[in-house]
């Protein structure tokens, strides 16, 4: 049932998750001798297995007796044995305990060719047998000590099928030594404490809502200053970096697709069409390329005007599967920190060199550390990539050279590279170490002479440009939902939604908190006073509940001395300063983008 | 044919168009006798008159003829008089000079009940008769002097039907006065050099393609850097204001505008619907509000946190009509400067004159003068509006005293409010002194309850917020095309897309021109070193045909000592200044957005 590789199923951790499966199953057969077993797989981070309990199936309570059982059985030592049955043989032996879902299985294995030419695999320990292909452990005692744990109930249906009995699943956990379970776990608490969908609604960053649509985010105050502050730092590193901002709409005739080729090719990621009549159909757009490649194409262009370079965080649209829909992960709607650099040939490497450098500032700056660099190859026998093979290897050189050049680690990967052309992908590990790309950059030799994009060259000649497209700091969606949960929520002071909650010690105060409030203000910082009759502890509780990075404690004596007593977020230790000092100070964090969420 | 007030045809500027029609009609077929004749109305700014020349027609060069003999004409103080006629006896008349346009107008006349009971009216002027229903002056004589001006020539089809005749339309301007003339013709030839399609075009500020679609603008880098400087200066008043930013989708499901009302009703405005299924159908956004219901209604909400200001730089579209599709002033993708507030009754004029303050600060700083506040009410008598008539009046009387209190002049004018409230619509004349509804402010009564929207009073009480909708920088599309005209595409540094051109005199201070632009960059000013091998002549003429705000000249002198000379955009004198000075001075012009574009 499961399509794993070979070479992974011969892996030390695939053999004790499968054997823990066994060991597992034996033991619930003990408590529950006429449990019919159906499937019970290793999976990533552990193993199930599921069963028709005939009535009363095992629950949670009952999880730490199986494993009182199973710390038996793995003391027994019991060696593993393979040996092989005709289907005939396995019906018979099957049908002596009622496995009826392993016969079903049986018959569809002989069926389709899929049982071996020995027959169908039997594998044994101790008193229990179970049809499987394994491989597993030369026995149980290979088990290493508390390297695993029962983890959940849930229900399941035989062969996913809803119109099929519906069975219990027992989940394990089960790692390669008892460290990297606990620290599994330890992160699965932490992902969970930290998941972006649950902080996204405790702290008001976003909402989704069923008129509207699912999929499609709403940022709230909270995650629109969030964006807006991404979004700024983006424009200012490529205004500095020489690129131009451009603005376009977020639809477009269908002709721009066709010329483009994303129709009819892409048309099942899009939304569907909004056909005015036959000779009037548009389309949201799925990515912004098409519409640079446009304002690049309305003027006459130079070899002096390259590299052009136009950037826009663009709006746009894809009809997600409904089942692949994650929180910000994978959305409906996105806006994209995209950009388009026209270039010469001689000019590519050295705009590679700088977008990777750009990249490198921006994840080091986030403290965005667990990714790794995928160089995202051509596939030479698939016939979804444009281009022939010498253009396709040139442009794999170049990028291939200018990623060793800079001294970036980075793994090859064939058939990911985009239709026109290769890219280098950063794929980011979250808290449980899932993989997603988040940024991109891709070297595209193809599109331009379909948008017949050219410039002059020195030579007087009319030549294609090449593009670069990238995405440093992804979607706003994607990025931020990778760093609610980097942060847990706990934004950095430039970041942060709110930005100084100022705690009068009492009312007498108030007056000049709200002075204060409104110095802040003025100056474009998001500062709020407190107001409410909470008590001094509840009042400092609440900004930490609400992650605020600064708590600016204002009692008779600050406000006497024109001084405020700092206290940072999650941090016990405070300290009283000159009003104008703490200002200056907010400023610097400000400017600077000083991450003081991390400890330096 | 014209559907003119009564009223308004007494006027003397419409009598004086109107008679000077029938003038050069005679004119015209004094040259040409077996001329027919077909339309000649006054129309806005003038009269034209449509002709079947019945070959050869008259062109350009005849003008001034016809002006000549129009001229005489009006020496002879020919009285206007009228008379009726039967059907019978006017096709009698008009067959004896083959006017058979006139005949078949007669006909349409009498068989849609639109003669008068007295029959057809015919004007005489001299040899000149015209079937017409008036009024005139009392003779060609009380044509003010020189107040005329025949202007231009084109084709127009008989009845406006394209499978009719082809006919000759002879277009005059004429107004009350010489200098009203005058004047016009000065501010006509203004608006077509400042014509904010011409100059969007010269000035690369953005760009229509038709494979994208027709009324979709795509801002190109010039015209991006606009927007963002307009749209930053929003985001500080309104954070200032305590306005919060949201960001939502410029899609939803059709569900969310069966709630709001703008379906069916509005459907028509919108692009057709994204059908996956029957049950999922999207809809582009006409407008912004619905999301931002749902935002408020996400949260249950308390009297303490009212007025909640939600804002947004919402991406809206509709499906305007090609035909009347202009520029950037009509367009179906547009990017409004949108908010609503959600307030308690007690707080709504509070609100309101913070809104109209806002206004008249924008309007004020942007040097929009021309303009004029309209009250729009609503019409008792019509069906489209929602809601009790207690409930109109009593937010009628709400904005009006607003407005009396701040001590803005408006005219009211019943029937143009929104469906769900009273509006102020800032009603802005382009240079030919042509009106637009640039910025609205609406109060919203009802559609607070179509969402289910309630907030806790302080007496524990649910209550429905009063919502009010406001735009004062409009759409970025249509503000900016009436700033592109009102600046003549000359804007003030802080919104100009390059702010500093720096002109080297010699190569030799290349590098150091390079130095100060990179200083400036750094300091994210947009600023451009004219490298060019022109004339030091030809590149402050280039400078100045872009419309750069400074020039900043760098010869030897300026480099030995550290200076610049700095000259303003379309001002001959210059100045020497410290680079130091100069960039301090910069700096001011960019934080204070002086309106360094108009001499104070």
């Amino acid at each position: 049932m499961c399509s794993v590789l070979a070479s992974e199923k011969q892996t030390f951790i695939y053999r004790l998750r499968h054997s823990l499966a066994h060991i597992m199953a034996q033991a619930v057969l003990q408590i529950r001798p006429g449990a019919k077993m159906a499937f019970g797989p290793p999976v990533e981070s552990g193993f199930y297995y599921d069963f028709d309990f005939q009535g009363e199936p095992l629950g949670e309570r009952d999880l730490e007796n199986v494993e009182n059982i199973m710390r038996r059985i793995i003391k027994e030592k019991q060696p593993f044995a393979q040996a092989y049955k005709t289907l005939d043989e396995a019906r018979a032996f099957l049908a002596q305990t009622d496995q009826n879902y392993k016969i079903e299985y049986a018959e569809e294995l002989v069926e389709t060719g899929k049982a071996g030419g020995e027959g169908l695999g039997f594998y044994t320990n101790g008193p229990f047998t179970d049809m499987c292909e394994g491989p597993h452990l030369e026995h149980t005692g290979e088990v290493p000590k508390a390297c695993f744990k029962l983890d959940r109930i849930s229900g399941s249906y035989w062969r996913g099928d809803e119109k099929r009995p519906m069975l219990t699943r027992i989940y394990g956990l089960a790692f390669e030594t008892k460290d990297a379970l606990d620290d599994f776990i330890a992160r699965r608490k932490l992902a969970m404490e930290r998941d972006h969908r649950k902080l996204g609604e405790e702290l008001d960053l976003f909402m989704m809502d069923a008129e509207v649509g699912v999929g499609l985010p709403m940022w709230m105050p909270n995650g629109a200053v969030v964006r807006d502050e991404l979004e700024q730092w983006a424009r200012e590193s490529e205004f500095r970096a020489g690129y131009q901002r451009v603005s376009t709409p977020a639809i477009t005739r269908s002709e721009l697709y066709h010329r483009s080729g994303h129709l009819p090719y892409y048309a099942e990621s899009m939304y569907p069409p909004m056909i005015v009549d036959e000779n009037d159909e548009y389309y949201l757009r799925p990515m912004n390329c098409p519409h640079h490649h446009k304002i690049f194409g309305a003027r006459p262009r130079s070899y002096r005007d390259l590299p052009l370079r136009l950037a826009e965080y663009g709006n746009t649209y894809r009809y997600e599967k409904h089942g692949s829909l994650a929180g910000l992960l994978r959305v409906r709607a996105m806006c994209m920190n995209d950009a388009h650099i026209y270039c010469t040939p001689e000019q590519v490497e050295g705009e590679f060199r700088a977008i990777m450098a750009m990249y490198r500032m921006y994840y080091d700056h986030l403290r965005m550390g667990n990714f790794r660099v995928r160089l995202s190859l051509h596939d030479p026998k698939s016939d979804k990539f444009v281009g022939n093979e010498e253009a396709w290897n040139r442009s794999e050189d170049i990028v291939r050279t200018v990623l060793a050049n800079l001294g970036i680690e980075f793994e090859e990967e064939t058939g990911e590279a985009a239709f026109y052309g290769p890219k280098v992908d950063i794929q980011v590990k979250n808290l449980l170490g899932r993989e997603e790309t988040v940024s991109t950059c891709q070297l595209d030799f193809v599109v331009a002479e379909r948008f017949n994009l050219e410039y002059t060259g020195n030579d007087g000649e009319k030549k294609t440009p090449y593009i670069i497209h990238r995405a440093p700091l992804s979607t706003h969606e994607r990025m931020i939902s990778f760093l609610i949960e980097l942060y847990g929520g706990a934004f950095p002071t430039w970041m942060a939604p709110m930005q100084v909650q100022i705690v009068p010690v009492k009312d007498e105060v108030l007056p000049c908190a709200h002075e204060i409030a409104g110095r802040l203000r003025g100056g474009l910082f998001r500062a709020h006073v407190d107001e409410s009759s909470e008590s001094f502890n509840k009042k400092i509780r609440n900004a930490v509940t609400h992650k605020i990075p600064n708590i600016w404690i204002l009692g008779m004596k600050e406000m006497e001395n024109r001084n405020i007593t700092w206290r940072r977020y999650a941090v016990q230790e405070q300290q009283t300063i000159p009003l104008d000092d703490a200002i200056a100070k907010l400023e610097v964090l400000r400017k600077d983008r000083v991450m003081d969420n991390f400890a330096e």
